[in-house]
């Protein structure tokens, strides 16, 4: 069996992640085509194709979220980012694409974490950096097209003060031997390392948003479910969340789970920032991705032009075929590119040409729309404000005048 | 040698508490007669008896604070509340009575912390519970007299906002080697706590309160030093912030410790408001006084009039006289006591009738002062708000326009 670590810290193995053992091991389930199918008929249009081609492979009560939003109960999406650069790349990008089409999917509320505490505790970053990074991102993450109406993304050092009575409620229901346990932190680790958990965990219960909410009735925030769409290396933080979610008499936030963007190297590890020249940045000219994906993506294709068209590419191992299941939506296309490259009628200099136009396209139509972000969204979209719960599909939980007498 | 248990939590030891050993082991030093006399020459008027009597009796680099004073520089005086009950002991008032001298006599500012995340973390209370403790408790600490220009009290699920940089920034130089050692947390400790002692810490760095200061700028923030008045028991949160100071590049606090009222029921013990019978609540009345020290204050005298006559109290655990020395302040009136009461020509009932009359002018004259202090008060003193460093002493770090920019 390979070695395989996956926290919210560090992904390894040698070989390819074993996503069927991270299933096992994780205790959650695979995502099934009977419940794609529930989520199509829920939302009456059709599933991501990141959902039918398992880049979003498990998940954890998902079906409860449904069954909510089938009587018109609420809930909202929970996602978020730990800033620790100032650009995103491709990897960081797939959370909040997928996000943005629930929301679109289910006219639902989106509120967005940015952990720039985490990161200043982790990271050999200034305070102010992390906090600066944090701004950056957001832009990145306004450029997604989320909704101005229905979507809050906050920094933790500008909304401590609304988290901290749940994040210092689930802090006493945590005992340091489970955080040990679940992240391995060690006597070496700051004692801010310790607690963080609890603010990752707070956005899963929506009493962390009253003026979102319109109230500070826990007996109504108790009935708003949380859905949780992440990598599969965030996992740790919410089972502990879950378990804690029975004793604060909340609904356990449920979850659906990415499989990584692999580095441009190849399976086995997951795209960084930190390691040069395996990313694609949101920020690249069209030149750089061209000359990465041309330079570094790893090829399942053969040594030779005769040896390609007699045996095909090894499609497991090509980093350019697993970039096209992500970014080419085309499913026509794609099993015809799957088809003639793994049988030796296309070459990967055909197959990374194809990948280069769509990503350099996705890249500078990212960049256009950042361009537009202008500080008065930045300022909107951070701003706790009221939101009904769903796009006209559900009454108010609460009225704006409630709201605007609501503490926060 | 006696076991002997000091800590933020807890008191104890067989026979009194050796305050010696205390200096010894904390690593502090004992208040001189040299260092009173600087203190009066500086401000121009007597030491508290507090300090005269040994009451307050070690110190930290104290010197520094007298010598920023002499020439103008600021300081600001730090000292807090665990908001664990409504009602405050005796034992409770003793920092805020001194502090309330400190203000006066120097004419500087006061921050006072409630820790009501601290009880909720480590006590059975509701979250509301504890923060309304702390409210209540504010009443009493403004019931002291603190200048309204001057005295900043805040709960910490209040502030936390505007404390949160300074609290990663120490938790992120803080281990949980370091606090586990000092602390003596463990495994089954909740994480919450474990992050605690950077919340307790971040009051010490002028740049916890930048409104208060008027200025966001570490540069000037830096040069104001912090005296923190407080029980022994507290030293070890501030030998850890001391240790940080360097490396925030912020002036060590100082500090000045008290030793503890004792319990009615004698040495080797503190005042505790969770043990029935054994404190004097500034709620009690005038009977309730009356009945508590008759009936309880442990007394040195001796067993029969005779006795008494003969040989004279035991003072060194005779807790009305050590009482006394807390509060009846006439210097002549309690030497006359102590020889009299030692010498045998005083009984037992004499000194108590003493001290109850004493104890029930000083219990019912704060609750007078607190029935004055209005909701409005209390606003007043929870805002951040501009204050100027020394009354007319030094010009104001900042003017009061740059205050209302100052971004908190």
């Amino acid at each position: 069996m390979t070695e395989q670590i996956v926290t919210p810290w560090e992904v390894s193995g040698e070989g390819e992640i074993d996503y069927d053992r991270l299933i096992k091991d994780f205790g959650s389930n695979r995502i099934s085509n009977e419940l794609i199918a529930r989520i199509e008929s829920a939302i009456g249009t059709k599933a991501h194709p990141w959902l039918k081609r398992g880049i979003f492979f498990s998940e954890r009560d998902m079906n409860q979220i449904l069954a909510s939003y089938e009587k018109g109960e609420p809930f909202y999406v929970y996602t978020g980012r730990g800033p620790s650069s100032e650009a995103l790349h491709l990897g960081h990008m797939i959370p909040f694409t997928f996000t943005k089409w629930l929301q679109d999917a289910f006219g639902c509320i989106v509120v967005i974490q940015l952990t720039d505490d985490e990161k200043f505790l982790w990271k050999d970053l200034k305070f102010d950096e992390a906090r600066r990074f944090a701004l950056e991102n957001a832009k990145d993450i306004i450029a997604c097209g989320f909704s101005p109406e229905r979507t809050f993304i906050f920094r933790d050092t500008d909304y401590i003060h609304t988290m901290y009575p749940n994040i210092i409620k689930i802090a006493r229901l945590t005992t340091t031997s489970t955080a040990r346990a679940v992240f391995g932190f060690t006597n070496s680790d700051n004692i801010g390392k310790h607690v963080f958990p609890a603010i990752q965990a707070a956005p899963s219960f929506a009493s962390t948003f009253p003026k979102i909410f319109g109230t500070t009735d826990e007996t109504v925030l108790r009935k708003i479910r949380c859905l949780i769409p992440c990598a599969i290396d965030q996992d740790p933080y919410f089972r502990v969340t879950r378990d804690i979610a029975k004793r604060m008499k909340y609904p356990k936030p449920s979850l659906l789970h990415a499989q990584f963007l692999p580095s441009l190297h190849g399976a086995g590890s997951k795209m960084s920032a930190s390691v040069g020249g395996t990313s694609i940045f949101m920020t690249d000219s069209k030149k750089q991705i061209k000359k990465k994906i041309n330079k570094y993506a790893f090829s399942g294709g053969r040594a030779t032009v005769e040896e390609q068209r007699e045996l095909g590419a090894d499609l497991k191992v090509d980093v350019p075929f697993h970039y096209l299941c992500y970014f080419l939506h085309d499913d026509v296309e794609l099993e015809r590119i799957r088809k003639d490259y793994s049988e030796g009628r296309m070459l990967t200099g055909e197959v990374k040409a194809i990948l280069i136009k769509i990503l350099q396209d996705l890249v500078m139509e990212h960049q256009e729309k950042r361009k537009d972000v202008t500080d008065k969204d930045v300022e909107l979209f951070m701003t706790p404000r009221y939101m009904e719960v769903y796009e006209k599909k559900s009454e108010p939980i609460a009225t704006v005048e409630e709201t605007r007498e609501g503490k926060e």
